[in-house]
Formats: structure tokens, sequence, C-alpha cells
């Protein structure tokens, strides 16, 4: 017997899930006894040189149509028309697993809510962290604890951008310019580069940990736009490395969420993830300190996630759901204190900050243009008041 | 509506879990939608100071009678007393979740058997990588892969003791005291010095990689009892640190397991673990290398495990099994080559080693006392022959 699914877009993701199922069947059917047969393949382009030219569709109804079809994949991404369509499968009644985080994060609630109502299954992985399990061994894994803590490298663009930055000394244009050659940049590289895709990642990963939901417009979200080579050269300086934290930590008044470059320092195992690779470090109150490491995008490992998740699908029971409550989580307004590594210039050195107990200078002190500090026990607010009639260059914050 | 559970034994793991199940109420209760009732704890001791001493009995029947407790943890250890019960129960159509990888190491194809006949469940995630998510994430995260390695610091007690020893440059027996004093080590810790906890661990998780049965007595163990201060310092002069590596690798001629101490380039993740934390690298071939780190034992990150696995239990479909299948797993008798590192003497300096192309000497090569080397490209038998006659201190894999 063979279990029939198709596959909604055919770009890097999707054309990985295509080859997937056809290349690893006895991998597939040694875990799930079954076949999973790749049926269709939705494309508004066609390929006609692909050895499976043959199962491309252009129109959905297609899909829809077909009783034998339980199980959609959806790696088209954008949260339009994959909305659509995902909605559509799930009125009809399949199951749909998806690579999207924009959806998930912005669309979420509608979808689960659909699927639940159709008596079907919405799974998304490979959403966080790529081929990284982590939504499903936080869902499955620590029931017996509360999450206090998630903080993670969820972005490969950003990461091998300071990665290389770090390594090599060059400038960001440059080390973007790399990654675009190598693929792990898009053309358009905004959406990583301001921080928004580390953004919706962490809002699923709040959205699990606290069971409510957190809207990825619901926090402050700095990219690495502002990060300079000079950055790096002080970062390790003060033994640290730069890198693009998205982070959640449930408090009493709420949840704490954060997407901005930190100063991680080197005795923490996070200042090793380099490269593409992702880590999610996940605290539980009984379990303590968790990290999930591996790569964070790519074609093969994104579209493992995609068909465990479509392995899943055709065998799990309808009431393991990995849903949160549509909700708002409740978001905390208090401003944390922390240390702050500050670069600003147009001040001459340390003046403005004479009001702050404990100031480390990375820079020379004596140089009047650009002045690097760490400034300890202290709120963002704080620094940024005191130094409004300088030219803040980056703020940044340094992991405890 | 609640679930009643009981626990088989009170020591660290089994007090753990009494008290998450008692304390933990919300969480278990927000994620399962159900309560979790404690009503039987199995102890020949009596512990009449606790709250919930009454909870307390001394005949198994009294549990296995009881039809209203469906699941039940053990956490006894060992693999005769604990073999009896945790039968006892599955033939009492209870569903079980345990700790004790001596039990599922050795005796798990039995077990398994008898759960599936009872249509009841066997669940045993804490027995690998204490509070660390890893054999649920390996079973249905990486449906799409074939899982071609597996390399992990598997035994918190040896790793502890080996980050003192490279922290301190103290002797192993004060690093162990230690360990003793924190409860890090056991009175009598032979299992984890000289590899047998490990290699239990890594019989585990090559049992599912390859879905068939390896038994923990099929592979060559070497545990940490020969490593020397000495060992840590040649190995940081190779930029390494040393770590109890258990590997499984799937080869075309069968699988390749080995269980001893390891020299870690320090550029390598598994190199910055340290303390009783754990770490488990998976290799599959479409989503590359993943890495999962966490507290590996400790009363309540273990608990956390085996509590998790409760609530799984309570509403577990019977089919997600996570067996692999009694036939045995073919075991490769090829002897791989590798880069060693090697400390003897009785012998001046390289000369037994002049037939070898590539050596790199660690310690001074006009010292005639003690010779620490690292031999490329070499396997260890060819190795042991060249040093017949001088006294090996410690072979050493150097990790690729």
């Amino acid at each position: 017997m063979s279990i029939r699914v198709a596959v909604l877009g055919h770009g890097v993701v999707g054309s990985g899930v295509a080859e997937i199922l056809l290349h690893q069947k006895d991998c597939i059917f040694a875990q799930r006894k079954e076949e999973l047969e790749l049926a269709y393949i939705l494309d508004v382009r066609s390929f006609p040189d692909l050895p499976y030219a043959s199962l491309f569709v252009q129109d959905i109804n297609t899909i829809l149509q077909d009783e034998s079809v339980s199980v959609v994949a959806e790696c088209i991404g954008g949260a339009t028309v994959a909305y659509d369509l995902v909605s559509a499968c799930l009125q009809a009644k399949k199951s749909v697993c998806t690579s999207n985080k924009e959806l998930i994060a912005t669309r979420g609630n509608e979808l689960f809510a659909m699927a639940k109502e159709n008596g079907v299954n919405l799974l998304y992985e490979a959403c966080v962290g790529g081929g990284i399990p982590v939504l499903r061994p936080i869902q499955t894994c620590f029931g017996a604890n509360n999450i206090c803590k998630v903080s993670g490298i969820l972005n490969g663009t950003t990461n091998y951008i300071l990665s290389r930055m770090q390594e090599t000394g060059c400038k960001m244009e440059e080390a973007l310019k790399e990654a675009q050659q190598k693929g792990y940049a898009e053309a358009v590289p905004t959406a990583d580069i301001e921080g928004h895709d580390a953004a919706r990642k962490i809002s699923i990963l709040a959205s699990m940990a606290t069971g409510k939901y957190v809207s990825p417009f619901d926090l402050p979200v700095c990219g690495i736009q502002n990060v300079t080579a000079e950055d790096l050269k002080y970062a390790s300086v003060y033994d640290c490395s730069v890198k693009l934290i998205a982070e959640f930590e449930a408090e009493n008044e709420g949840a704490q969420l954060s997407v901005g470059p930190c100063l991680v320092p080197n005795s923490h195992l996070l200042a090793h993830v380099n490269g593409v690779q992702n880590a999610v470090r996940v605290v539980g109150d009984m379990v303590g300190e968790t990290v999930f490491y591996g790569p964070g995008a790519g074609k093969n490992p994104t579209a493992s996630a995609v068909v465990s998740d479509m392995i899943t699908l055709t065998n799990l029971a309808p009431v393991e759901r990995i849903y949160w409550s549509s909700e708002p989580a409740k978001i905390s307004e208090k401003e944390k204190t922390a240390d702050y590594y500050v670069r600003f210039s147009g001040q001459s050195g340390a003046k403005p900050l004479s009001g702050f107990e404990n100031v480390s200078f990375l820079s020379d002190p004596e140089n009047q243009a650009t002045c690097a500090v760490v400034v300890k026990n202290t709120s963002r607010s704080r620094l940024e008041k005191a130094l409004a009639d300088a030219n803040i260059g980056l703020i940044a914050r340094v992991m405890a």
C-alpha cells in the first residue's frame, strides 16, 4: 500500500522534498512500513527536463479533488498565495506541513483552527532551525517543564555573514556578496539582515513556550545592518563573538522578547556556532539548559524536516497537535538591565557616560573619533538618553 | 478527570519523578489537559517523614491489581529486579517508561515484544542523554534520513572528571573524589569510568539508527582509566580536548562501533561540552550534522525526561513505538584508519615508529622516558604491533 502526497512549489525546498520522496524511498519505507508516493507537484512553471516532469500540475483543484492524496507539503513561502492554498487543502481534509515561518507566525492561528475544524493536522517543524528538530522536542519532551527561556541563533544568512566578518575582518558588503554567491543569502536579503526572519521564528517558539500567541510584530527587532568589522574587533577584545540573538524569556510580568545583535562570551556554546549553522538554547525549570544545533537552512536539511513531518502526518493521531491558543500572550513592558556594548562617535570619550558606574573601554580612551565601551548593568534606554547628542553606531547586549 | 500513575523506586531519579508529578501539576495539566495523579511509589524502604509518605507501598501487586493505574515509571536500575517488575507491569497491561539504560540495552528486545503483545507501550527517553531529548527526535524528526553516524559524550561522570583535570591540571583520583562529593559519581564508579555506561547508551542509539539490535557486549569498550594529567597537556599542545566518545557509524560492511577516549579538536563543538553536560551528534544523509546538548544526568533533568514520557504514554497511539527489531545488526569487522594519539615509554623516542610516514611529536623528542605522538592515518592494530615492546600508556583516536 502507498500513501499519496503532493508538494506545493518547486523552489529550493520544494525540489528538495520531491527529490527526497523519490530517492529516499527505502528509509521512508523502513520507518513508515508504507510507501509515500509523490502524486503531484504544483508550480506555475513547468520543468519538462526533469525525470519527474509528468507530476507537475498548475491547478490546485487537481490536488484538492484527488481524494487519494492525504498529505500536502507547502513550500511556496509568503503569507498570501501560500495562505490561500494551505486553507484550501485543509478544507479539503488534507493534512499539511510547511516550512513557511512567515505563514505560521502571522496566520498560524487561523490555520490551526481550520485544521482542527476539518479533523486534519498542520505541522511546521521546518519553520524553525531548518533541519534541526526543535519544535517537536519542545512539545513532546519537555512536558514536565515550564519553559523559562529560549535564545537562539535562528538565521543562517546573518550568522554566515557575521562569522565571515569575524574570520576574515572583511566588511559586511563583502561577506553578503559571498553569501549570495554561495546561495546562503537571497538577492534581496532584507528580511534576514534586518532580523524579521529571526523575529518570526522566535515568535513561533515563544507561542509554543507560553501556549499563547506571540505576534512577530509585538517584539523589538534589530538586525545586523549596523554591525561593522570594527565592532567584531572590539567584541573579540572583550573575548566575545557577535551573534544575532533572538530571545524569549518568561517573566512574572509577561514574556520578554527581543531580536538583536549580541556580544556572546566565547565561553558560551552559542559563540561557537558558525557559518549557516543555527542553534536553539531552551531552558526548562526542571531540565535546565539544552541546546539544539544543526543546519538552519539549505535545500536538503529543510526538506528533511518537511518530509519527516509528512511521514508523521500519515500516522499521527489527530489529538497530537502542536498548536498554541489564539489568545495573545502577555508581553512584559518592563525594561531589564544588562551589560551593553555601545560604539558611538561625535562626543569626546566617555564624558556622556560619566553617570554610569562601571564602564570598560574597548577602544583607545584617547581616541576622540570612535568610542567603544561596555557599560555594565544598565538599561538600554538610559544609555540611549545619555548618548542622545552622540552618534550611536551600535548598541548590543552582552549575553549573561 | 485524572490519570493515575505509579513510580517504582525512590532513589535519585524516582524521588525526582515523584516531586515533579506533585509540584509541576500546572504545567503538566496545561499540556495534557488532564491531571497525572501519583497513586503509588514502590520502594523496599519507607519514608515516613515525606509529605507524600502515604503513597509508599512495598508490594508490586498493589500496583498491578489497581486497574486505574495505567502508566508506571521504573527508576530502580539494574537488569534483574527491574526486569521482573517491568515485565509484570507490561503483562498487567500498564505502559512503562524507564531511565534504566542497562535494562533497555541488554533486555529491551524481550520487553518490547512483551509491550507489543499486551497492547501497551514502553518508552525510554531518559536512558540516553538524561534530560536531553534525543531518542524521540531521532525517531520522529529524521524519517527522511539514513542515520550515518552518531558520536556522543554520553557519560556525565567521566566528562566531569576530564573537564576538571583539564581545567586544574589535577590527577584523576582528585577529580573523581570531587565528582563523588558533588554527587556526580557513584561510590563504585566502575561502570562510568570503564565506559560500560556509555557503551549501553551507544548500543541503544545504534539499535535505533539501524533498526536492528546492537548489543553493548558487541563493541570495543575502553574507559578513561588510563588517561593522565599528562595526556591532557599533550592534547592541548595539539589544540585538542580529551573526551570519552561513544560512536556509531554505518558502513557498507556493517556498523562500526566504539567507546574510548578521543582527542577532539577545539574547533569542534564537542570539545566545548564540559562538566556533567552531555552532547549527542547525529549525522543524517539529508539533514547533515545536528547536535543535541544538555544535562546528561542529575535528579531533575532525568526525571524531566521520565515525566515527559509518562505524559506521552497517556496519549500515545499504540502504533507509535520507538522499538528496533530483535534481529542483530551486522557489525563491521573492518579496521578503519585514523589519526591516533599514543603515549608510551620504555622505548627510545620514535624508533619503533620509524615505519610510519607521518608522526608528530607532542613530547620532547629527546626525552627517553615518555613519548607522546600523533601518528596520522594508521590503524590501531598496526600501532599496537609496532609498539609491542614498549609500555603503551594510552592510545586515543583523534576525531576527524
